[in-house]
Formats: C-alpha cells, structure tokens, sequence
C-alpha cells in the first residue's frame, strides 16, 4: 500500500488528486467539472454542515430556501454584480425534450423555448432581494438573518476536485439590516465564526481580513476572507463574508420605514462558506499515507482491527473488541470494528490510515492473554501497548490531544513560512523559493497589486490583526499603514 | 384574524392557498413554478430531514452527492424512463452570457453552446447507475445502500405551493444489490420505513400497496406508495419506493462477478419523499383557523404570550414565563416567549393558532397572584387553567397526547370516507358526492382502469393489507383477487 500515493514533495497536484480518489471522498463525474461526492466524503461535510448550521443558529440565523433558476434579467440590476457572474453561467432556454422526427433520438423541442432564460444561481443575492423586497416595510420587519445551504454552479474551465469545480455544495448567508453598523457588525461576525470554525473545528489556522478593492466580492463594497495555508505553501480563500451596503436594495428597490418614520434602503451583507473546505483540510494535514482527519471532522474516530490467525482465536478478541466499542459508543466517540475476514490486517491498517481515521486499535491473541491493545495514532503514526482496562477513557483524552496537535502542527508550518519582506526581491525570494505567506507594505493603489499580480501571486487580505506598523511600498517606496498578506493561491 | 383564512368548506383550494401563505411556510417566486420555502416552513422541512436521515441510517444507508446534469444521451438508455420524465425537463444548452454588442443588454453567448445539452435532474437513476458502474465489480462490493438530498425539477405546467412546483426538494435513496430478493427486500423495507415516518411522525395514516402497471415509476418492475387522504377527500401519493430489477444496470452496462464466480446485472431500488409532503401534513389536519402541527414535527412546540396592562406587571410575569420556559428546554420541549411589546396578546393569539404551535400558554398578573396558567391546545382549541407547579411535566405528557390525538382524528376521517363498493354506481356515489377512498374490485386489465381513470379517479393502489377477498370486477364483472383503493388525487 506504500505506493498507492503520489509521493507529496514529488508531485503535490497529483498527490491531492490520487488522496482525494484512493480514500474515497469524491471523483469526477461524467458531467464535465461537475463531482460525484462519495459517502465518506459526505460524511465530512455533513459534520461540517451540522457544526456551522449549529453556530448560525445560536447567533440567531434561520434557513431557508430560495430558487435554483434566476430570470436572466435580474443579474443585469446590479452593475458589478452582472460583471462578475455573467461569464461563467449555465443557462436553461428550453423546457422540453421530444423525440426527433428525423430519427436522431431524443431533442431539445424547439416549441419549447423559455421566453426569458434562466441562469442557474452561482450565488442567490438578486432572487433573495427581489424576494426580500417583499418582506421588508418597516424596521420592525428587520433584521432578517436567513441562512441557505444550496448546490449551486459557476461554469469553471479549468476544475479540480473540491477546489474549483463547475457544481459545488455550499451555505449562503443573506441578511438584512436597518442600520449599517449592524450589516457590518453582522459581516465582522460571521467571518469570525468561520475563523473559529476553520481553527477550532478543522484544525486550520487562519488569516482574517479585508480583501482589496480588485479582489473583493462582485457587488460588495467590503469583503472579509479567512485565508488558509497549505502544504505547498498556497493560500486557500476558505470563506467570505461581505458587507454589501445598500447595493443590492437599491438594485432591487428594497425601502423601509426607519423608526423615525423616514424612507431609507435596507443594508446587507452575505457569507458562504463551501465543500471546497473539504479539500482545504484534505491539503491542510495529509501525508504520504493519506488524510490525517481532525478528530472532530472523522467520520470513523476509532478503528478496532483483529489480528487473528485460526478461527478458534476470533471469538476472544471478537468479545474484547465489542466491550471497548460499546465503552467508546458510551462516551460519544464514533467507533468501527472491522471483523471482515476478506482483507488482512496489513491491508486494513493501510486502508484505514488512507482514510486518516485518528486512532487504529488492534486486538491479538496475546492481548487478549495479556489484558493489552496496540494503539496507533494517525497523526504521529507513533504505536504504543496499553492495558484495555480504563482504554476508552484514554482514547477520550487522547482524541482531544490529537485534535490540538493537529492544530499545533499546522500553526508551526504556517509560522515557518511566513515572512515580513521588505524588498521586491525579498518578495519574489518568497514565492519563488520558500513558499508562504510573503507580508510586504503596499501602497493600496491599484496600479502597484497589477504589479504584484505579475508574479502570479495576489494580495491574500489586509489582515485584521498582527503587526500594525507603517511602512514603505515594496512597489512604489510610497508610505503604507500595515504590511498586506501576499501569496499563490488556489 | 377569524377572517384571514378563507373557509376550508368554501373553496377548499383557496384556504389551502392561503394557509401556506399566511402561516409563513412558503410563497411563490418570481420564476415561474419555483416557490420560496420560508424558514418556518423550512423549519418543519428540517425536522422531516432529521427524522428521515436517521432511519434512513439505522438501516444502513449512508448519504452522498451526485450531479445536478444528466447528460441528455443518458436518459434514451432506458425506454421506459425516458417516456417518463423527457417531457418536461430544464434544459441546459449554453454556459455563458455577454453584453450585447447591439445594446439589448446581456445575452446568451452563441459561442458558449454546448455539445451536449444537459438536462436538469427530474430524478438521478441515470447518472447514478452510470457511476456505479464503476463502483461494482464484485459481489464484495454489494450491497450499496445510498441516499442522496437534493432539489430536481420538474417542468410542471399547473404548479401549487409545495403539492406541486417545477422545483422541489427531496430525498433519493438508490440502492444496489446481488440478489432479485434482496432488492425485492429493500424496496418493501424503505415504503414501510416512509409508512411509519408518516403515521408516527407526521401523524397521518396511510395506505400501503403496489401502483398499477400504468401508474409505476418510469422505469420500475414495481412500484410501492404510501396513500394519504385529504380532508376534501382526495388521497395524495406520499412517498414510492421502486423495484427496478435490472433495468437500469442493463442500460448502464452494471454487471458484477457473483459468489460463484458468474457475470450478472446488478439489481436496484431507488425510493423517494419530498417536500410535497409538507403540503400533505397541511392538509391532513389543519382547520379554519390556520396549521395544526403534531407535536414532533412543530418548530415551536410551547409558545409562551405574557397578558399585561401597566410596565410595572411586566417584571413577575417574566420572571415567571422564563422560570418556566426552561424548565420546559430542560425537558427537550421547543419552547417560544414572545415578550414583545409591539403586539397585543389577542394578535399573539391570532398567529400562533395560524402557525399551528400546539401548546399555547397564557400568564398574566392574576396567574402570578394565584400560581396558575391558562393552556390551550391547539389541536381541540380547549383552555384550561392550571398550576404552575409540575406544569412542565403535565405539558410533556400532553405533547405525547396532542400527537396521538391528531392522528387518531384523521384515522377516524379516513375510516369515515372509506367505503367498499360493489357496483360502478356505488363508487361514483362515492367519489362525485362522499369523497374519499373507494375499495372496488377491479379485474387488473388496463382497459378496465382506463375507464375507471375517465371519471378523473385513479387507482391508488393494490393494498398490502386489509381484506383479501375476491370478487368481480366494478367494471367487467370479471374475477378480482382483492379489492383496490380508488380515489381522486393531488
């Protein structure tokens, strides 16, 4: 099983694409750029779905459900908007087969043409607020705090699993507000909440900041990123959350009475956050052997393996292994024994370690004899004899451990590869050579990120915290209030 | 409020109507067919998904996600299907737009047409079977038991809220076995699996059985339904699960090497419920006055309404709702205080009998003087007043009670509008003038059926259980094995 990965430092591209199919989280469908996600990949987002629904609701969001069509017409409204979604759009303009007359099988029906075209959403902003419009008159109809999880498509030439692909799964934040300080108070509170998601819950330290004027949302006039890093040394947008203003009420003429009784437009904000996630943890902490899961994101947290060799020894280990499950089940850890007697033990562990599940016990018959289990960690892939007696609790210390390991451990790289450059050269040495974060002073004219984006590399945000001191451009030599987080990116 | 709805016995299609608009479970969108699921009712969509998604689990089934296009090709490969569904189906046929050089705007891209236009998924079978192929090689890799939650759209001409939309939300269970049994097995599995979701969660009964031939799936060897019976008396097809033999992997090419080392076709169920079954549970119990909910699908199970004149009675009242309002949360209960000033406790009355919540408390200043509450119920709109003390518990056993009293009240309608009839006559008197199911013999011809179908009702089903008599025919006076259920339906 050694060699069923691309080696990582070997080919990173392929070693991602070889993991994401060999441990079973998705391929690619006979739909061009569209994915087929496989149940053990579900099953990460489904956790990642029930942890982020779970945090939205107890900040007061409600979901909902809106439209999969958009009347062409309504991406027109908003001026940015139609020019930053219109390339990229799968369009309905039929309703019907029928069976050709002329023998070709089945055909579009010309008769039935849609008098205006749909688009299917790559995001919801224009339907949600010409649904919005109405729902809001007066400011006691305000905030609505409405959440969606959708599938929805941008039509991406060039698609990699996860990453960029022409369908992909996600959730869309639409809120609406009385005042701006709330929209923006509300946009700086859910980008918070992705952060504590991606560190707590994925075990991926992230940058929060402010995207620049040329790389924020189509439509907004502010956008809050979390940018994650990955083991090649790319940044990964991991989520978004944008203060929208006005625009889209004003677009979609969206008025409310204020509670002093004036005519004023609604203000906005929405955040997403998607199944490209998926890949992020994927990049984030895998290895040669495959996926290193967080506990807290594992589908299987514990993998119990027999190692028997007549069938006179199974029923021993047999009882063994289902009295540790059940103390595991008891405790709230999600535990597989795998007594399938059509693959051996070799195979099961290598199996098991592609699919990154955190802890493999494996149960012999001089265990049994001895009171003893072999525990190995996925993370460290460090093996250790320990009795059974008091195994469960343990494990329950030990889950919690691995998950800040994890953590720990991508924090580390992060922090070995971020650097505060003061020159282009400097820069370019970054990019080039080391990989990461490069944090430069920049000017924050538009002419000098052209400049930087040159290199292939991009503004990744303005950082909201860290280092705040003045500096000089590393473009122009002109002053600039904080260093800029510069990187490639997926 | 009395007057918000229209009465039921008026115009039965207008209240139904107006209640889903009213309640706020949904409305219609501004593309046409489309509705917008509003977050209360997607609240009691969610509470369907969890209980659905968990027995769907415990009996085996993992989730996963495949393409919203099927490429148009794949829908000739079965015969069946494509008669089925091509009909009215979204039409995928460019992926990009631009501005028009001629000033009209944006504009479908001529250049950007695709090859091969891609049908917006009324139903997955084909893309599905298409993956499996590549899933399935062995016996070994038998069985696969997957769901799939998604949105499919179907190009309906007359579209009502939830009953029937050109987009609806779902489940799709498709499944894979080694053995005609073992499929026959599923299929029987998941329809009781939906009968039990219905009668012990949604509260309405149903009838289990076989479709006709002419009413099966597109596709099927065999199709079995659950039957509802609306309080206007007509049934509504609650959810199928097929029987696809080998259908499917044939067209797909899904062949698999057996225990005994031989080359056979895979055998498939696939099985579904969707969103339309909120508009079933609408209709199934609700009254004049707006929803009636069962207890376990209520987003809000308790609403609290403080009664008040002066600020200073304010405090001790809401001392007191909050005092039992967690003792109820303690308890699991979902409980609502609606302490806002800017309604008066009759609207508060008003709108949650609309919305259906089944338990409503009332306290005000002389509840706080004596220790009492007022409770009414929703389902018999009976008040009573009652201690405080031990209140939470005396509400947990009426939940229980309310559940069961909802259901047994559309038991007793559907034993009240079910009749055996002997004659042609007999059941025309009963589905023109008494509504409801109409148990026939039938002699299990389609020319038979065909004219049962010209008075506008179908046969529902071949019931599984119940009175397995024969007889003749309501139409030829042929030998029947048993009786049937006919009616008119949604």
């Amino acid at each position: 099983m050694a060699k069923v990965l691309t080696s990582k430092d070997e080919n990173y591209a392929q070693w991602y694409n070889d993991l994401v199919l060999k441990s079973g989280l998705a391929e690619n469908s006979a739909v061009r750029g569209c994915m087929v996600i496989k149940p053990y990949g579900y099953a990460i987002w489904e956790m990642m779905k029930d942890e982020l629904d779970r945090m939205f609701k107890a900040t007061g969001h409600e979901n909902a459900y809106f439209p999969l069509f958009i009347p062409k017409s309504f991406f027109s409204r908003e001026a940015a908007h139609v020019e930053g979604f219109a390339k990229e759009c799968a369009v309905v303009t039929h309703y019907r087969l029928k069976i050709d007359e002329e023998g070709k099988g089945i055909v579009v029906d010309p008769e039935a043409k849609l008098e205006e075209e749909l688009i299917i959403r790559p995001t919801s902003e224009t339907i949600i607020w010409n649904t919005y419009r109405n729902w809001i008159q007066s400011y006691r109809d305000l905030p609505i705090l409405v959440n969606q999880w959708a599938n929805v498509v941008r039509w991406e030439m060039r698609t990699r699993l996860f990453l960029r692909t022409a369908e992909f799964l996600w959730q869309e934040g639409h809120t609406a507000h009385a005042t701006r300080q709330e929209a923006e108070e509300e946009t700086m509170q859910m980008v918070r909440i992705y952060a504590e998601f991606a560190e707590k819950f994925l075990a991926i330290p992230v940058i929060t900041g402010y995207k620049t004027e040329s790389e924020k949302f189509a439509g907004a006039i502010d956008t809050l990123t979390i940018e994650a890093l990955m083991q090649d040394g790319k940044a990964l947008q991991a989520g978004t959350s944008h203060f929208l203003g006005q625009n889209f009420a004003k677009a979609f003429d969206v008025q409310f009475t204020t509670r002093e009784g004036k005519l004023d437009h609604v203000w906005a904000t929405s955040w997403g956050m998607t199944t490209r996630m998926i890949g992020a943890l994927v990049m984030a902490h895998s290895d040669n052997h495959g996926l290193v899961l967080p506990p807290k994101v594992a589908p299987i947290q514990v993998v119990i393996v027999p190692i028997y060799k007549g069938t006179e020894e199974f029923p021993a280990i047999s009882a063994t292994a289902n009295r540790i499950k059940e103390e595991l089940s008891a405790l709230g850890i999600s535990v597989k024994f795998d007594d399938r007697d059509t693959q051996k033990p070799g195979w099961k562990f290598a199996e098991y370690e592609l699919k990154g599940v955190p802890v493999r016990l494996a149960l012999g018959p001089r265990d049994i004899e001895k009171g003893t289990v072999e525990l190995a960690r996925r993370d460290t892939l460090e093996k250790k004899i320990l009795p059974q007696e008091g195994i469960a609790g343990y494990i329950q210390s030990l889950l919690e451990e691995i998950q800040v390991n994890i953590y720990q451990k991508a924090l580390h790289f992060r922090d070995q590869h971020t650097f505060e450059v003061d020159t282009w050269d400097e820069m370019i040495d970054v990019l080039e050579n080391r990989g990461g974060y490069a944090l430069a002073h920049w000017d924050g004219t538009e002419a000098s990120e052209e400049r930087i984006r040159e290199t292939k590399a991009t503004i990744r945000c303005i950082p909201l915290e860290g280092n705040k001191e003045p500096g000089k451009c590393i473009v122009t030599g002109k002053p600039s209030p904080q260093r800029v987080v510069i990187a490639k990116s997926y």
